[in-house]
């Protein structure tokens, strides 16, 4: 078995996806045993120009979907950004992964050679797949992740390095 | 061309350690700017029980020259653990970097079904190359460099989602 542009991308989301949502049942039983509401926790953020909690989330998500998308060179589902709650933001984070494994392996391998166009401010840019995958999903989706491990953190939240990273198997 | 085990990852990490010192740079700026020593910066943590930002430096370069040494089965070479100066850890850097770039592609690739052996506080674990990499070592590596800009811009440092990720190429 080698490496593939779908073991190197799929996997890697649907993992760390899963382990964020062991980090929001913590965050919720940290502010139950606090006895603040889960509200403030969505609206944190580590610079006054920085994203807040729940949009950091949302675009970890959106950095799997599109990624995914774009290398299989299919339309990613629209997910409007209306989450207010830590409910709301779980089933963001379980759709995300469903439809990150809806996408056929096969459309996603040898994506790595193959034009994808990305949307930026300055007007859309082409760069093949394995570029793409490497020097903007990947980073992007660590990112937000990251900084939303950050941010309970910062608050509070009782997590490890364990619960970010997950059993190794 | 196909991704491989080297492409998944030595390109990775010079990438986002380059990025890293034109953080270091911008640190410094700021640091001058406002007239307080680097220093303080170095000490600076997001939660009393997480590691300090030198630290998180220290850590995100083990991360890519042990995952590196580790998937070519050879031995990495020791880095104490003594930078007390921003010069010194983009010295850090800057040898972590030259370590994974000396590394023949040819022996990084085809790891993905060797065993690894992991050193742990519960003792040695043995893992394929592959779900090392993608289980352990992107992730370990993302959340120190992640955590280091994350510390950076809570500490008033002008950086944006462009110094993260680097020019798209």
């Amino acid at each position: 078995m080698t490496i593939s542009m779908h073991s190197a991308s799929v996997p890697i989301f649907v993992r760390m996806l899963g382990n964020m949502l062991t980090w929001l049942d913590k965050a919720e039983a940290h502010a139950t045993a606090k006895k603040f509401d889960t509200s403030v926790l969505l609206a944190t953020r580590l610079a006054p120009d920085m994203l807040v909690f729940k949009e950091q989330i949302q675009i970890a998500c959106d950095a799997a979907k599109f990624g995914v998308a774009r290398l299989a060179g299919v339309e990613a589902p629209k997910f409007e950004d209306t989450e207010a709650t830590l409910d709301e933001l779980r089933a963001r984070i379980r759709k995300t992964i469903d439809y990150v494994q809806s996408v056929p392996p096969a459309q996603i391998d040898g994506s790595e050679d193959r034009d994808v166009t990305v949307p930026r401010r300055a007007g859309p840019m082409i760069v093949k797949g394995e570029p793409y995958l490497k020097q903007f999903v990947l980073p992007n989706f660590f990112f937000h992740v990251t900084t939303t491990y950050a941010l309970l953190r910062h608050n509070g939240v009782d997590l490890g390095k364990s619960d970010y990273l997950g059993p190794l198997k």
